[in-house]
């Protein structure tokens, strides 16, 4: 495999590699294990991750960014998806699409295998995030981001 | 299912839909079996489709695009890449990513079985594409797209 | 001037046109007279406004865009800039330009005539600005804002 | 005026400058002397330019720009614009906005007098110019550019 390009990454080789373990700021119990396999590309402009998470395990804190959009595709493992604050079993084959301004979502391995996916989505310049069950939104630009409070914003009207 | 959300489609939704016949313009022979995921769930800055080839077809003509992103994750059936004029095999897990400006390149169903892939990639407003085998390049602005050869091309300095 | 077209504004149409009063939200000594020559000529992407402050009024709130730029070029009368915490005497002529992520600036009426400015900038769908002296960030997306305190921004990090 | 800041240009200095001469690669008749202020002011999203016409000068090729949006303002001088085939009087104090998409258009020094304008526009990664009276479109992608003749482009549908 000495000439594989830096397009193709190889099966074996993506399950070689050792996943970068990944907590969210805002949720200990999303610790993500993460293969970033769009990086390893060369993707700037998209992000296309591995995911894997550990039973028990959730994919992120709840939340729905204002601008970019994600997807998920369940590659195995059995879980929960809370969308909109409805429940929702998923499972290996299992599409999820997330349009920009769209409802809150977060999924959690509620089985006892790991849970893994392919999560892919934009990366743009500037984007907004919310945090509904935690009542934070992040603003994000740039490789920053800042956190507020949801009573400490007004609004500029 | 009565009550799945638009954000999810259950594996065995997709299995059941329809998939869209979708020929290349540029090539007669890249005959794709489409499934837009990323349109069905709301997606508009993201396509995310589930392709499958037939043994024999092609993933499109050979191209490169100078703005937007795209990446592959082949789920079943085997084939070949054709990455920057080099042939590499291609099977199930392998992730291929293509970043923009990158190099030329094409898949091809080799084998005897459906080769099926999630295909995912920006929807800029506006992109260049190249096709050096035929010599040609589409520029794409909204929903329309200019096609040019090479030849009737002029720098602009 | 019946058959005049939308793109082109006569300066006579102009001088009869009335303005519109623009006091800004975080400075009450900024009200602004405004001209929107752009939005009515249909320029969507960029705002061009003709902009006059009566003696003593200042054309803002000291802020600096992070990823808006924009320019200013004084028509008549005389007043002072204060960039970066320095002032700087402008009349008739002169031109101001302020990149993306540069320093903070402000435009004052320091004499006894009206100064008026052509001022111009981008519309982008999402920025972020800053308000030094008031300590507060506005974050804009869309038509939106949301203003916020310096002292309740965490970085996340 | 030592310590005047990259940011402002005062009068005398922009008078002062000697002015860049850019002939249009496709109107030898369109000789422009410009001064970019903007890039001067290190603004690098919007182009902003002094640009003056010497008499029978045009300020470029008739065109229209599919995606970027510009504007004039005329300081001094008297002339004629051509909007959508129609010819219209301009002079001092006279605003012309052209919005993305919108009608070909170009200016003419008609006077015996310099015509001095401000004329700004976006900067984006990509546009579309065309060029009715001569058949030709403009592709522009960052600092390159394809010049194509109509009869040439072939609509990818």
């Amino acid at each position: 495999m000495s000439n594989t390009p830096r397009e193709l990454l190889k099966a074996e080789a993506i399950a070689a590699m050792e996943a970068q373990v990944r907590p969210h700021t805002l949720n200990p119990n999303a610790v993500r294990l993460r293969k970033s396999l769009g990086d390893l590309t060369g993707l700037t402009q998209l992000g296309a991750h591995l995911i894997t998470l550990m039973p028990g395990h959730e994919s992120s804190e709840y939340h729905r960014h204002l601008y970019e959009e994600e997807f998920v595709y369940v590659l195995s493992g059995v879980g929960e998806a809370l969308i909109d604050e409805q429940i929702h079993a998923v499972g290996p084959g299992d599409f999820l699409g997330f349009p920009r301004g769209g409802v809150a979502h977060v999924l959690k391995n509620t089985g006892s295998e790991p849970l893994t996916m392919l999560v892919a989505g934009q990366r743009l310049e500037q984007d907004i995030c919310d945090y509904p069950h935690v009542k934070k939104r992040l603003y994000i630009y740039g490789d920053r981001g800042d956190i507020v409070d949801f009573e400490h914003i007004r609004s500029d009207d």
